[in-house]
């Protein structure tokens, strides 16, 4: 039995009204995805004009189309728009996803077709993703409706559900091309005219794809019933939320206006808190949370380890963890034992680990590995972040030693930055992370990831 | 007539003590980095063995080298160094860089050596750098006493006086072999036995080469002495600042210690701000700081304009720019007027801009260079950001129309970020950091650089 939303996320069939012949309409890019993805369901495309795209035959109306397609993805300007959606109801096509701007987000005019998309949706009963949304994705059936150029998207367990286009757009592109995580469902909102964050949510609670939930919001159309569905959720699957628009109607603001607006931002964050969502402040950190969830467990608690070639990162980075909430706890007697032996003994040992002596001296696999293997077998520590200093002069090792300690440790996470020579930090992130160990380029992203996990677990854990 | 410092910042001649034949040691490094960096004046090294080290004759002790030399390294294990200072100070040499660890940082043993070390230098009236130091560096002068490998040294304006040996060493390499900007003087001021912060500080406010100067301190040695003279430098040089150890006392701390470090720290906060100290959180904020020190003007004031693809970046960093104290005004009428022109319709332009649909029709050339002129050039703009959308399918362009703008408005800095294909965003950092436009790989990233700006021109500009 197929669930409530296939006809958008397991579609066997599917239409794109509006294609073109232009590589650079989206008209042409959104059939280039499709294709690119693998989709393995029947392709439909329609253009007045008839004729071939991208070697598929081209309809020349709905009309002409066969009865019982699951899903049409409609590219035409917004004005064309309500007649293809009226078009497209009454041959049967239920799930629609709507992907010009130009509509209530523009002016007035734009607000009277949107308008007339809400009857025709309430007449016919059909299901509209949009309008002005970039598309959304389905990995799982090798499926995209994005209007970006993008190629095969990485499958992965995270799913995005936002009221922006940019995990269909450009940060998807990035993300495909600078990092090495993959995936699962995309939903780009976009005006919210039907399907709205409280039933995406619920649909994302209930896939069995998805293990965690990245979001950003502007608004809520419905907030009692989002933090209702979100209430419940939070127990099994993390959710990371950047709320955006904080300060939207403080643009102009005067200080008193500024104060205002903090208050109401204090009463959403208890809000989303009680619902069991971790808040994040940066749009950044959307990425790098997304990125942690794909590849590590959730820390059981909050005490961290850390090793770095630097009295002064020792320092700073324990007062970020304090302000983080993080603990870097003393270790065991026989953890500091181990520490000492594998350093020279002009350095005293204990958490955080300065390793730079012992890196130096008898190498960085040897030092990094060593400490690390020690830190992580103390049962006073949930996590553990290496600050790698790669250059070389000093020796560059293979880096698999600490693939083997995230094997051997599976239930600690491990984070890992850099320090020193670009090129090596660049080639130590290449090769971990496709084997399941995120790298950070900035020192403090680790620990900023590490509070965001964290928080993760304990909303997972949190009393009824 | 040469300045206080000029024997350890020009030195006429050089001796290295303790060097090695063996290249992974301190000893050897040294003397590679010094060669490295084309150091113009003489060279001299000792070590009992005798000898010849990197195709220089090793004089067997301090006695058989010949008087009047301006500036020594001593590179010996701590035990060693007393006597090697004494007979430095004997064979009338006024400097002196101590380099080796094991002194009070360590234990008693090291106490009391550390102590000897002061006698020294009080009975011999020499002036020392450390120990417990990874060396200094002077570009100008092509000299460095660092012992972490790192080749040509790039010259630049700004100068680095650390409580930490990271600028001579791995956060150095990382500058090098990342970013594209250079050091005028670097000074790791270790513990600290004789020259101190304000010392240090007063040598770099009267320094040419030195146009702004970014530190790093945990503690302050004379705390009146420093702010008396940071007050004055201020006026005429930024300085940027990372206080560490804020939380240092509190490591195992209860809320009730954390909360007696906060309001401690707010003491610290409000000095610094009364000695017009430009105060940042992250050790990351010190390097993106002396980046664009080095790059850019400082704006003239707060308000910014920026240009992104997304509708959700405009809403996010609008949220940013206030919460960092940066100001998004409207537009003058023809600057408007011209975004518009240059945009489809269904866009509403203004500040910030969205220039996505611009970019996307006419190019990413055209939508962000007419864009970025319109906004240059409008009277209520200091400062400009665009984030590029930078991908093969949509097309690159080349980034020769960022460099012309930043020539034609010198007084406005451009900070660049990106969004989509990883690739080509590292072709435009190499294209323009090269040319003085900075880049910086996350979307808040430039946003908290000039909000660090900023306040170093505020500071500049302060009412007496």
């Amino acid at each position: 039995m197929k669930g409530k939303f296939s006809g958008f996320f397991e579609p066997d069939s599917v239409v794109v009204i509006g294609v073109s012949a232009n590589p650079g309409k989206s008209g042409n890019v959104v059939v280039r995805n499709i294709l690119a993805n693998g989709y393995t369901g029947k392709l439909f495309l329609v253009n007045p004009k008839g004729g071939e795209i991208l070697g598929i035959r081209v309809h020349p109306s709905i009309a002409s189309l066969p009865e019982g397609i699951d899903l049409a993805i409609i590219v035409l300007p917004a004005k064309e728009t309500p007649q293809a959606l009226r078009e497209c109801a009454e041959k049967g096509i239920r799930h629609v996803v709507l992907q010009a701007g130009g509509f209530a987000e523009v002016d007035e005019y734009g607000t009277e077709i949107q308008q007339e998309l809400i009857a025709i949706i309430r007449e016919k009963g059909i299901r509209v993703i949009g309008p002005n949304t970039s598309g959304h994705t389905s990995t799982p059936h090798q499926f995209t409706s994005s209007l970006f150029p993008q190629g095969k998207i990485r499958r992965g367990k995270v799913s995005y559900l936002a009221q922006t286009g940019n995990f269909a757009t450009h940060t998807m592109r990035y993300i495909l091309t600078g990092e090495h995580f993959g995936v699962a469902r995309v939903i780009g909102l976009g005006n919210k005219i039907d399907i709205e964050e409280s039933e995406a949510l619920e649909y994302l609670a209930d896939d069995p794809e998805t293990t965690a939930i990245i979001m950003y919001l502007e608004s809520l159309k419905k907030p009692r019933r989002f933090l209702e569905i979100a209430r419940e959720v939070t127990r099994r699957k993390p959710i990371v939320m950047l709320k955006g628009g904080i300060t939207e109607a403080g643009k102009h603001a005067a200080v008193a206006h500024t104060a205002a607006m903090a208050a109401e931002d204090r009463i959403i964050d208890g809000m989303l808190r009680q619902a069991g969502i971790v808040r994040v402040r940066e749009y950044t950190h959307l990425i790098l949370a997304g990125k942690a969830l794909s590849m590590l467990p959730l820390p059981k608690g909050n005490r961290v380890s850390f090793l770095t070639p630097s009295g002064a990162m020792l320092v700073v980075l324990s007062d970020l963890c304090m302000s983080l909430g993080l603990e870097v706890p003393e270790l065991e007697k026989e953890t500091v034992q181990r520490l000492q032996e594998i350093s020279p003994p002009y350095i005293r040992m204990r958490n955080p680990v300065d390793i730079w002596a012992s890196a130096s001296v008898q190498g960085v696999e040897y030092g990094y590995g060593q400490g690390m293997e020690a830190v992580l077998k103390d049962p006073n520590i949930d996590a553990v972040v290496p600050v790698l200093m790669l250059t070389k002069d000093t020796g560059v090792p293979p880096f698999d030693f600490i693939i083997k300690l995230a094997k051997k440790f599976p239930d600690k996470p491990i984070l890992v930055s850099f320090s020193a020579e670009k090129q090596s930090m660049d080639e130590c992130k290449e090769f971990l992370e496709p084997l399941g160990v995120p790298t950070f380029p900035e020192i403090e992203q680790p620990f900023e990831v590490l509070s965001i996990l964290y928080r993760c677990n304990r909303a997972m854990n949190r009393p009824r």
